[in-house]
């Protein structure tokens, strides 16, 4: 079977899974969709050479050993949705894999080096907060975590199959994942692959603004002190800000609330979300001395008081080095145009890179859409990066440990 | 007894019904704190030698035939306030109605027209929309509409009460109303009196922002279409558009909605509503024209949609310029400094309009606030209030019918 073909039967075949007429896919994590699919990749896997399982929280794991056994290569992502979803999200890197171990068998190859594939449960966010299976693989999940011991309880798993999910990490172990880019920088460059840096940090910011609500009619424009507009105006410059660094940080606004959000009442507090995200944390801070910098300016034009406030800061996770440059080697000697590019959504891979060297490979996705039921990536992009993935595993195979 | 004394203990013994230790007073309209209240104005009318009645409806109507009877002057405000409102909303225009009779009373004065002091119930918003009591006595309230009928309903009032509360609205009757400014032009100014030119016209528009939903991680900068950050824009710029104009009008954005308000998806949708008030529809036209122009703008730089929408529009109600003038002429005689300004809040005089001519006096707020317990008038510019109403009904009482 042409290796294109095979990719995409079982693609469509495990991650049709959930899905509804014009709904997209929900295959969601812990739930009887996300297990129906586990035990058809868990099959997948056996029928292509590998001795495979479930482990006791939902993640399907397939090994094969080498020859020497001097190292061991991980690949594989997530298998789980967000609700209404599409094909691709995840299950691109898990049928990926699966093609690995599929091409390995059908040319009787053997590696020298021990390989893992795995499916991860539960990477889209949810109560649990993301990548739940692949940390649970890593021993990364904490019974001390409310997140943690909640998403036990109400999906009835035990601490113990918790603690007997953490597998053992080889030395010389190496994690690839392909996914696709969930943005549009590489259908907009016309590259089918994207070499990833690293994954960015995400710091997040409650901004609040302190001004005084008042009567919409009775209070003349210039007595105003408009938490609204003071918001506004920070919004605008936070924008410009981040446009004109272009070192590929991202910011954005995306929740808000006004006090008390009557529409014949000047607000006079509105709190904002403020989310950055760049690989560098010193680009973050450089950043954000900056948006204090406006912010001070506006908070004494405008009447109000505003304070950023840091509610979530998670480091970015580089990708090693030496990976990156095996996969740009690849494409250059292949002649398959790509991208070096951040990623700016966390994935499976900040869990691994805890224990070992990670490397991701994005193709792209039409028009950057993803987490929705029109999520779609070329067939042919798909097989470049698969081709990618396989050569790249053949020659870490091929180095000392 | 000294009318400043006698206003005082009429206004705190009437307003403080509904107080609470450092909550304020909250006698909603319709409810027991209301009725105790109108009782008691309806007891202390005629005490001052009025005619006195609660109406079926609630609000308190006291009555003194003039000599000649060629006209009728009505003077008064609402009885009831906002939740943890203040002493001087409504009551004090009540309190200083009362203290015209009074006045009268002592001086055993007559005058040649009607007299008519009115307590309207249920000014302040509710299910009912507001003017409840001075709509219902100008026969305005229709039985179509379901506010009307939903309020009947709870207060177990029947259609009947309402068609009997409308009175009638002799040849040659005006109104005249005190109450507080609500906002902080007066006390800038350091003027005790307020001559109203008008209650301003208020227009709704609800403002739709349709841009693209995505990731905020993986979305470069360049790429985004955020219905957030165009909708920004566009708020720095009708704040800087109503305060360029110095012609009173305001303009504000109080109520918002992102979609889908997640702190890590760059919104798609918001809507917001803007409220623009001023006396001249005219003057709201023009400025909703560099509304749109900014707006057209916005939309084609930031890849976004933005469409307006009407949904209130609330005609201004101009006062009389005869009474106007009379009243500065007041002014000017006994060396009163005091402004012309128009009232951007709504009053019952919109409702007395509909059927004669109608004028305002305001008197500071300090600090421009109102409807808190925070809420505060000078005695000494009470004082002053009631001398120019008084005034002013002393040579409106002269003119011929």
């Amino acid at each position: 079977m042409l290796s294109i073909e095979r990719l995409k039967k079982n693609l469509t075949e495990i991650g049709s899974i959930g899905q509804k007429n014009g709904e997209g896919v929900t295959r969601l994590g812990f739930s009887p969709e996300y297990a129906q699919a586990a035990e058809l990749v868990r099959l997948r896997m056996e029928q292509a050479g590998l001795r495979a399982w479930i482990d006791g929280v939902g993640n399907v794991i397939g090994e094969k050993k080498g020859r020497l056994g001097r190292g061991t290569i991980w690949t594989g992502s997530h298998l789980d949705t967000v609700k209404n979803g599409g094909l691709f999200d995840g299950c691109l890197g898990v049928a990926a894999a699966l093609e690995v171990a599929c091409r390995l068998q059908e040319t009787e190859r053997e590696l020298d080096q021990d390989l893992r594939v795995v499916a991860f449960q539960a990477e889209e966010g949810g109560a649990w907060g993301g990548t739940f299976g692949s940390r649970a693989l890593m021993g990364m999940l904490s019974e001390d975590d409310p997140a943690v011991t909640e998403t036990l309880r109400r999906y009835g798993l035990t601490p113990d199959a918790v603690r007997n999910a953490q597998m053992d990490v080889p030395t010389n172990s190496r994690f690839l994942e392909l996914h696709i880019e969930q943005g549009g920088t590489l259908e907009a460059a016309g590259c089918p692959i994207g070499v990833v840096t690293g994954i960015v940090g995400i710091n997040r910011y409650l901004v609040t603004t302190t001004g005084q609500s008042n009567h919409a009619g009775t209070t003349s424009m210039a007595r105003r002190r408009d938490a609204f507009t003071a918001t506004a105006k920070l919004a605008v410059e936070i924008d410009a800000l981040a446009r004109e660094r272009k070192d590929n940080l991202v910011a954005t606004i995306g929740e808000l609330a006004l006090t008390p959000n009557m529409s014949n009442v000047i607000p006079g507090r509105v709190e904002a979300a403020l989310d950055v995200r760049h690989l560098e944390p010193e680009t973050i801070r450089h950043f954000m001395t900056q948006v204090e910098a406006a912010t001070a300016r506006i908070a004494s034009t405008s009447g109000v008081e505003i304070a950023i406030e840091t509610f979530v800061e998670k480091p970015g996770t580089a990708c090693d080095g030496h990976i990156i440059r095996t996969m740009k080697s690849i494409c250059e000697e292949n002649g398959v145009s790509h991208l070096e590019l951040p990623s700016g959504a966390g994935h499976d891979a900040c869990a691994l890179a805890a224990r070992m060297p990670v490397a991701m490979l994005f193709v792209p996705s039409k028009g950057g859409m993803s987490h929705c039921p029109e999520e779609d990536t070329a067939w042919e992009n798909t097989q470049t990066g698969v081709d990618v993935l396989w050569e790249t595993i053949l020659r870490l195979d091929k180095e000392e440990g």
